[in-house]
């Protein structure tokens, strides 16, 4: 007699497999960062300074034209990847007046802003290379990192002798890595300072410029507003989706870095090229640019505004170095009930949480856009007031 | 007297800093993998098989004039992140009506299918996590691996049983990684059989449906073509600029795990939403091939008539699962020679090299589309057929 076999176990059932996920879902609802999807409608009657839309281009009319021209003209995909069918005479046409205005030699668009840096990092080191990463970058930025094979050294936020140091040590060729105005606090990186320690060591300056380009000096980017010329030695990406009001990334730097990029760059090689109504809007947003500097200069002077006549109500707020403006709250509940009260007065703010911040320094963010009134800046500043919260009590003093 | 100081080395200079890239770039033209970015015009006289507007969608009025509207109504840009201000009701809509007719109960879009992709893989594996992966994956499944913490074990193309060797072995709560119709060789993985293998074990399976959307079955996606339902254990990602005609990707599948993803991957989170036209657009699309289910056929059709006249001219090439056909060639200076004749002659057709392909594994792809009438198909073989390269010269036989 064989001995009895045990019973085979049951398998296990499908509906079960994902359950981990509703252990993490109640984990995040506990700490307050539970997110919810709030769409939105065409026409609503409230104030946004939540978006990225820094110049009002996504829906100007010389924008909104050129993409729906484009879309007649060349379809509504783009059919291919770059190497493939993607590159059509629109893509070569926003490459090159993107370069000639933001000075660079070469100019790759992507489909995003994100894939955009994705490709800089992954491209541009190896396993031989160091990168110095200031510790308030971009997530996509940090992703970059993630999935190149280069070593990282995370830095001290906007200190240049820090990167300094750590270049001296390294005997590795090195990249350093920053933003050129920090996304949520809004701060501005001194590139020139970061380009002289570059230079010290033979590194590589690579800049994200999402919240510079439109927005610093004359809005051509961050190269142009820190007057650094063509660098040979620093490579920048913007996004053609916050003060050029379309969607996609770009790019931008010596052509010889540059054509290495679209050679072997995988987000840029396995991706769908960016619509051609994107790319048109896109290139109609840089001609107007190029045709009316005064919108730079007036979203900063909303945000200047903007910031006095909070520091005016009491509310504490840094000091804006391009459009965006942070205002602390520390709890992620209290950020949360704070832009809810605002928008039922018609403001829409931003309200940045854990993993977006550091945990305990949850804030509002708020952005300026160049087509906000006078009167409409005093109002947002009014709501943002009257909405506050207690912080005396919040804190427990 | 002090000993005297060694001279300062003389400092890097800036232009050398990326020297670098040009000996790769030398490496790459002596290994005929230079690529190059070819702007195409609005309008040629070329029949198209390179790129995956499969069902003719990304030119049609129905499409183009939904992207165009979009425009006019929510602007050129979506203005920022989904969970800030980008999500807009139009890619409400979009989703729900997407999650309805791939039979999912929800759906989630993102900028791109790359994006999609990344987030797919990153947001549902951990360090605990297994993750059993086709050696023929997209490189954008590759890229997820790279970025997530999970273990990542390669396997055998399309063997459900490797798979099952590699989960039978761990104890780690696993991950099983596919595409549906594969992107180079256009072949369909046994998603029925890859389900089975996972159910044995607890496993998910994670989709990629990007060249099966619109081409199999009645198009609406690999689950409902294999007949497996809703899957409560299964996940895809599909793009919308593939046969839906328009950029941006998705995520498709069981509502917690959708909101999960949402909730937590890092390219959904920190990147700009979908353009309204492109999400305009592609709602037109699944609106169109809801009413036109003839569309996935004749696609099919095109691609066996091609491969049959291909056959009839001598020309090796596989059996097609969808709407993909690859003519192998070998070396990629043979392969780019072959696709430039015939583009001389008016078809384009995908050439494929190194890292795209394996190692001396170049080939030509061609992409079928509905829209392609029975004498262009006959046209188009001719030209393969007239321009091939002698391969037996080419093999020295």
């Amino acid at each position: 007699m064989t001995p009895e076999k045990p019973p085979a176990p049951s398998p296990p059932r499908p509906e079960t497999v994902f359950d981990w996920v509703e252990h993490r879902d109640s984990l995040r609802r506990q700490n307050g960062l539970h997110r919810v999807l709030r769409p939105r409608a065409a026409t609503e009657d409230v104030l946004d300074l939540a978006g990225n839309d820094y110049l009002g281009l996504s829906r100007h009319p010389a924008v909104t034209e050129a993409a729906a021209e484009a879309v007649r003209t060349w379809g509504a995909g783009s059919t291919g990847s770059r190497l493939v069918t993607g590159t059509t005479e629109l893509h070569a046409t926003l490459e090159e007046e993107l370069a000639a205005w933001y000075g660079t030699e070469a100019a790759l668009v992507f489909s995003s802003g994100y894939a955009a840096n994705l490709a800089l990092v992954t491209a541009l080191t190896d396993e031989s290379s160091l990168i110095v990463s200031d510790r308030n970058n971009h997530a996509s930025l940090i992703d970059g990192c993630r999935l190149c094979r280069a070593e990282v050294r995370v830095v001290a936020h906007s200190d240049p002798e820090a990167v300094r140091a750590v270049l001296r040590e390294s005997p590795r060729p090195a990249v350093v890595l920053t933003e050129s105005v920090f996304s949520v606090d809004g701060d501005v990186a001194a590139l020139d300072r970061l380009l002289t320690v570059c230079r010290e060591h033979g590194s590589g300056l690579l800049v994200d410029d999402a919240h510079g380009l439109g927005v610093l000096g004359e809005g051509a980017g961050a190269f142009s507003a820190f007057g650094m010329g063509a660098p040979a030695d620093a490579v920048a990406t913007v996004t053609l989706s916050k003060a050029l009001g379309a969607q996609g990334g770009a790019v931008l730097g010596p052509r010889r870095v540059v054509e290495h990029i679209a050679q072997t760059a995988r987000p840029f090689v396995f991706d769908t090229a960016l619509a051609p109504a994107a790319a048109a809007a896109a290139l109609a947003g840089i001609r107007l640019l190029r045709g009316q500097s005064h919108l730079p200069a007036r979203v900063r002077a909303v945000t200047r505004q903007l910031r006095e006549e909070l520091l005016d109500h009491g509310i504490g707020v840094g000091e804006p170095g391009a459009a965006v403006l942070g205002v602390p709250v520390g709890a992620p509940e209290a950020a949360v009930a704070w832009a809810g009260r605002c928008l039922e007065r018609g403001v829409r703010v931003g309200c940045f949480r854990p993993p977006s911040v550091p945990d305990a320094d949850s804030r509002l963010r708020l952005t300026a856009r160049a087509d906000l009134e006078d009167d409409e800046v005093r109002r947002v500043a009014h709501v943002i007031a009257e909405t506050a919260p207690d912080f005396a009590a919040l804190s427990g003093g």
